[in-house]
């Protein structure tokens, strides 16, 4: 059966970056089945590549490897990694866009085995020439402890990407992303909140600038154009508008307070 | 053979909703060919969606599952259909998305056999937890009838797309579209042309705010820069600039009246 | 083994375009792997193209039918060919795309084995109706010689691609793209530097408007935010900003002149 790799990089879709890592990868791995998680991460933005990877990895079959190329770094000091997490696999550079995604029982390896790379690497498209290379042999059935040594789990760079705070009767976090439908994407978990929060959902209430939200199930439970608080697909609280765009009916950008209360 | 599955959303492709959806699709029907016939549907346009669906699914091989999932609605009372159009299947939430493919001999099924799903379902990604899931369970040999019990035509919305109006010597219809090119893509449908249209097409003539144009055959029957008129590969009727952008030659947006007379 | 077709077009992925043209080319090649270079062509720009072809397709594997539609001809005179590189296949309209993968062993073709295409040929759509029937029997191993008679390299246009001019001790050239990260990509080729430039990178100094940058071998070379040239990924010297954008720092824009000196 086919074993799949994802990719989700920065590299946007304008030019033949991502184009050219396929090719790659079919040179040498020609059944692979090749998904695009997203290209569209920010530039250099780590910490939205961390979270599109901890929503998106436990929805793949076994064996997957997902390659990230979020490389600020590319051609400088900084390591490349390759992380296992439960029967997935994670190839990045190591700047903490794997913290998520990353468990107790992870293995990690430096990538140092060149001879997995491309015969010339470039200083600057490590993607084409280290990442995509690797990831196909990842998915030929490369023992992953060939890629390189062992690593601890204090030899890698792991961000606390929720900086969410707990407060008695109040967690504060705030807005660390804006989706494609202007849902404003909060670092508050649903486990912060205490007990079972479904059981009575009116008893929180959400502050966001000078606005209040209530947290619902659906986008459906309030009128059209009606502001609402409620859990996501990613299961972190979202800021909504039914049927509309809440980023652009509050002038929310990254990094504006949330506050819930009860 | 691998049978396709295709996808139109309003997901845009910055974040990882469309890998996801990959994702579940794989791991149940790893041998399915999916293609995106895009995720640039304007936020719950469902008329676009219609649009999209009747211009691509046609080049299809048979049995591919054609999935929509613009779905300002999710998560509350609207429907999810499965409907048959030829030998093509449709998997749509119920608000009208399917309007133009909708035949005669469609069979329509509603999506209620919940064995189907994943097995927590969400309030706000049905793409993930019911779309992709099913997909994957019909290119795997589903027969549709499991899916839910059937639905007459009148039990579906299915709405006027087209509102042309065909007087004397006229038909006046609107821009529902601007494509990529800066194209006006109008709701005119070459059958709604007198007789057979392209034996004289100077009969013709198009008028556009204060502008007038010729119908003419293709783009390059005109000079560089020059206003067109032409059917265009949806087989209804587009303004055009040749080597040029006609929305913004024209300062053109949705609903511009368009008048064709003879 | 499945073999591969690439598509490079300028349509965007906002309509059902890139969509329709995999559909048919699934329904005549249903193992044919497809690998979107990128649909992010600006409209009509061939000089783009070429560059993207000829820095993607030395990745691909043997075989692999790269399909161009960038085609502002598209239903006028322009001829569509069909050009063999290497073990490579390209096929594109007659407009200069395939000036840097030609190569003096190239055999060429004109396409007009009208029995390949669609059976209704429109004026609007040749990715549709023509190029993606044809990919799909080239990958089915249709013999090249059977598209249509084949083509003298004075039959086909060939553009001077880079028009940097060699004078002593500098070339001039100029801003021919802008990738996704605000790099500048310029016409000036690392073959252009006298010897091997790599011996002394110091040796030479990069001129652009009123600011002056240095060769270095990889963004990290300089500090964050700092301003720099190197080689890219397509061997091509390219202007960036460590950690940023140059195209918005420098206000920089297509065709803006560069200097190298040294």
């Amino acid at each position: 059966m086919a074993k799949i790799i994802t990719l989700t990089t920065d590299f946007g879709l304008e030019d033949e970056y991502v184009g050219v890592m396929k090719g790659v990868i079919l040179s040498r791995a020609p059944g692979a089945r090749i998904v695009d998680l997203t290209h569209g991460i920010k530039a250099q933005d780590v910490r939205q590549a961390a979270f599109v990877l901890h929503s998106a990895s436990r929805y793949f079959p076994p064996d997957t490897v997902h390659t990230v190329v979020v490389d600020p770094g590319v051609g400088g000091e900084r390591k490349i990694i390759l992380l296992t997490a439960g029967n997935q696999l994670f190839l990045a550079p190591d700047n903490g866009a794997l913290s998520l995604v990353h468990r107790q029982d992870s293995r990690i390896y430096e990538v140092t085995n060149d001879k997995l790379f491309l015969p010339a690497v470039s200083r600057t498209f490590h993607g084409r020439d280290i990442f995509a290379p690797l990831a196909a042999a990842l998915v030929n059935g490369l023992d992953p402890a060939e890629v390189g040594p062992g690593l601890a789990d204090n030899e890698i760079i792991l961000l606390p990407l929720s900086e969410a705070r707990i407060a008695e009767r109040e967690v504060a976090g705030s807005v660390i992303g804006i989706d494609h439908f202007g849902n404003l994407i909060t670092d508050i978990h649903r486990s912060m909140l205490p007990g079972n929060y479904s059981d009575d959902l009116s008893l929180f209430s959400v502050k966001i600038g000078a606005r209040m939200a209530e947290i619902r199930a659906c986008y459906e439970d309030v009128s059209e154009g009606g502001l609402l608080a409620l859990f996501g697909s990613r299961d972190y609280l979202e800021i909504a508008v039914n049927r509309g765009n809440a980023a652009m009916l509050l002038k929310s950008s990254i990094d504006d307070e949330i506050v819930v209360s009860w």
